[in-house]
């Protein structure tokens, strides 16, 4: 048996889902009522965004929940997923199997396709998932619909992951919390559903939140200050790193939070748990304050692609 | 402006179904009617399924045509694609984009959104589409659902995108005909359209005819014979390669023709041009004839993942 087909008799186990067809067949069907689909397809590539010596279950847990994060930024439930593989070490490929399982179990998302290739000993691993799901009943907010006058919210904390990473890279033993901030991400599928019918535009923070608050704030036509210092921090990271200007600010631009940036009329409570961190104006650009106080903007926002 | 952002800035002048949210959004967002969708995520890697100084307009169509042709082996209508990519030379990437533009717009699958990274150089790249549709109203044929006495029917000829490979590695000046079938497989949409609702089992011949064949015979639980002087042959590959059995074999084994492959009841003939080239049976396995006389099957029936 050779390993690609041994992998794919791992899906095999998994892809339980009758629209998966077991594997078996060109394509899968997916039966779906009138409405919205939300789709999206992200890729992980290893050495870019994963470091080549990776735990293959840290991730298969990343790849899909950057995927459902998307999801959740549209308020939308998971229906089905699509990957694509490239296959490796045989020991790898399995864990890596199995921890899709089981990342994709405990979101219902059930694995109903993709394909796998071998590419020549040495090609860094490219791994794409494709996910499907459904949109709320009203729509799925988009990023553009903020106003001036509207303020900017966001779930969780801000800032874990990217420590997580750093010590990640240093190979330091480190606070749990950060570190499986930075592995094993959880997408807000519950919080973007809750908050779709009721947000002026929404999306997860990825590349980090200067950046992705920034999109937002293009994307509406508005002007946004976000104040630092109201920019949710964990007792781990403030742990950590500290809590002054420059631990925030490296918080604000570190990305992999996956947690949901959203914007609210000012008279409207978030039906999650939420922190307010900024204002839409008239204008445009992102501005922000500390204490009230106007600051430079860092060179850096976050990830640019 | 990064290789990245002037990628992108080409595949939005693509992306103009409004679904796509023009590639600023988390997702794409698509609009549909209750009933079953069809679902395909195919990869293409550089030095695997194209050689590495492959034409990139030769490698986005056939990207498309290799999802596209999952679809019409179902009897699918495309509704849109997702693009996995790995940005490289950037005149490479700019050529991609600009006919994977085309090709879409001419099978009418809107490009929706996707991800693009940039690998370590020298890496191979790594290119993947999510394709969607429609499935028929009857239901997607599977591969599953011939019957003994059933015949085998293919669509269009067998083995030029075989020979056109061959030409290919050679660097020989070829014939046109193959080069281009090998190069530039047309999907066969709607002959799957046409076919979905009459057939007993379908799909579509990528790894070669007799190994996909053999597929649908197990899958259907029967025995199958197929008539190697039956399959239908171009005439430009007969001027190339002859109509001898080696000839024959190399052709129902090479793969990559993208025709469809179906199962009728004897009594029926098919709406759209195709040949009859076998016949399911009780019992199982893959059994071959020549002029009415069993021959030994070869010792590879096609490519085995």
């Amino acid at each position: 048996m050779t390993g690609e087909r041994a992998f794919i008799d791992r899906l095999r186990a998994i892809a339980t889902h009758p629209g998966a067809r077991g594997l078996a067949d060109d394509a899968a069907v997916l039966e779906v009522a009138a409405g919205g689909l939300v789709l999206t397809h992200d890729v992980l590539a290893e050495g870019v965004h994963y470091l080549a010596d990776s735990d293959p279950a840290d991730v298969a847990w990343k790849l899909a929940a950057v995927n459902l994060s998307d999801l959740a930024a549209k308020g939308a439930t998971p229906l089905g997923a699509l990957l694509g593989f490239t296959l490796g070490d045989g020991a790898w490929d399995a864990a890596f199997a199995a921890a899709l399982g089981e990342v994709l179990a405990h979101y219902d998302m059930p694995l109903l396709g993709g394909d796998s290739v071998r590419l020549p000993g040495g090609s860094p691993r490219v791994l794409g998932l494709t996910a499907i799901g459904r949109a709320p009943d009203g729509g799925a907010p988009s990023r553009g619909g903020a106003r001036a006058g509207d303020r900017l919210w966001v779930t969780g904390t801000i800032g874990d992951a990217g420590a997580g990473l750093a010590l990640c890279r240093d190979r330091r033993s480190a606070p749990t919390e950060l570190v499986g901030a930075y592995l094993r991400p959880r997408p807000r599928l519950a919080e973007g559903r809750a908050l779709a019918p009721q947000v002026a535009a929404m999306m997860d923070v990825s590349d980090g939140l200067l950046i992705d608050a920034a999109r937002m704030a293009a994307a509406s036509g508005a002007g946004l200050t976000i104040a630092l210092d109201e920019i949710p921090l964990s007792p781990a990271l403030v742990g950590f790193a500290g809590d002054d200007r420059a631990a925030r600010l490296a918080a604000a631009t570190a990305g992999d939070d996956y947690q949901l940036l959203f914007a609210l009329p000012p008279d409207r409570a978030p039906p999650v748990a939420a922190t307010t961190i900024g204002q839409f104006a008239d204008g445009s650009g992102l501005s922000l304050s500390e204490h009230g106080k106007a600051i430079a903007l860092p060179a850096r926002l976050g990830f640019v692609h």
